[in-house]
């Protein structure tokens, strides 16, 4: 995958959605509790009944890992469909690792080798050599933490003086490490006034959003911030598309969800003459 | 596991050594590529025969995720093999995680719930609430990354004034948290001129120390500038004692690896009154 063949698709599905895959057993319709592996029918249900509004898909692997090594399994199973039957949409895991340089290869081994992963989302703290082993894989993408969604994000994220946060020192210094050109950044759609500011630090840069939906950000302000001229946008919904109804045809329900969205980002798309 | 028991098991053995679990298929003695589950037989071999010695084990989880579910199975067989015949041993999952609240939770149940670590490496860079589902665990230990050992910790963990950087805003900020009580921090041994203004900051918290042996850390000098009243600190060494050879003996060199590092620990703790 590389970001040439992500803007096709996203001209192709007038739209630059990005399903969140977050499975709850607790909340995936009951019926699906007695499939073999209900995590991977879920997410497959999902994946084929939105894959027309969706660009990206995102796997949370926490929701995974909670299930332990069958969570796992059925990750390996999202990831091997994701990449044989929809080989031309750009997958996420939402793995938020970082560690030092002989870990991170191993990370990096785990989800673009042994997993067959477009990206990874990765975390700055312990800066170059935690990254870079990411950022070695041809056609790969490393999406950094830069501005996140959630109230933490004021704890560090900010920390510094207000000319020069930390989320800036993280986009300056990141610039520069080997293979940059794999970057793309995660930035909160709830960080309305900082999107525009880091838009000027990353003219060319795909942002992955997260934080609309559910998590309050407003989509028609995140575009209007932070869309270029090769859109440079990945909007990420998770609950709700995915869990917009528990019933036998919850299906449907996500798919319109999807669309509903994908109308938005349609409209913006012809407005700014990317379309 | 509370830190009450870690200080027994620490003046009983006369160490505060950590043995880290980085299992790497293409180093591990050969012989053991034909049992059903090598990684995990490496593992329990290395346990038994260093259990004398080591307080702690730390498997880092990159290792076992670079194997996929299998991996996935090794670990769920470890943990339980620590927790069920060493339940006197401090485990620790070296995985780094971080994220928002939701989220966090889902990566608490995978390692305390789903396996049954009694401490997990968590990172910082997303604030409060990727923190504290971890805290809200009784008798678990959430250990926070703040001064690493490897050379990127310069990109970002320094970033500020140098009266207060980073890494101290970190620490700062966490004591704050609910459940603060329940923190360690990780903290490199190569950051000698650190340590013992951290351990200003932080009296008597837990230092988890990585980066003696390969990584060049220098053990008497991490012990001068951080060993408190009640020991406090928990260094960990990985490839040095579970790669110490690669014969059908290996577990008998990482015997004597392990011995030789606790041999400079006792002496420091009788020096300082602890034992």
């Amino acid at each position: 995958m590389n970001e040439k063949k992500l803007f096709a698709q996203i001209k192709e599905k007038r739209s630059f959605l990005c399903v969140g895959l977050d499975v709850d057993l607790k909340k995936i319709p009951s019926h699906l509790l007695t499939e073999s592996d209900p995590i991977f029918s879920f997410c497959k249900e999902i994946i084929d009944s939105t894959s027309e509004y969706a660009i990206a898909y995102k796997p949370n692997i926490a929701f995974f890992e909670s299930y332990g090594s069958m969570g796992w399994k059925a990750l390996e199973k999202v990831s091997s469909y994701l990449s044989t039957k929809y080989p031309d949409i750009f997958s996420i895991a939402d793995a938020k690792r970082g560690d030092i340089g002989n870990t991170a290869f191993q990370y990096a081994k785990a989800f673009f080798e042994n997993l067959s992963f477009d990206s990874i989302t990765v975390n700055p703290y312990m800066g170059r050599d935690s990254v870079e082993p990411f950022l070695s894989y041809e056609d790969k993408y490393t999406i950094l933490l830069t501005l996140t969604s959630n109230s933490g994000a004021n704890d560090f994220q900010f920390f510094g003086s207000p000319n020069k946060p930390l989320f800036n020192r993280v986009i300056e210094v990141s610039k520069k490490w080997e293979n940059a050109n794999r970057l793309m950044y995660v930035v909160g759609a709830n960080q309305i006034d900082q999107i525009s500011k880091i838009r000027d630090l990353l003219p060319d840069s795909f942002f992955l959003v997260p934080g609309i939906g559910m998590q309050g950000g407003d989509i028609e302000k995140v575009i209007s911030n932070g869309l270029t001229h090769k859109c440079g946008l990945i909007i990420n919904s998770s609950r709700q598309i995915i869990y917009a109804d528990s019933g036998r045809e919850f299906y449907k329900h996500a798919k319109n969800q999807a669309k509903t969205v994908q109308k938005v980002m349609e409209k913006q798309l012809i407005i700014r003459g990317i379309l």
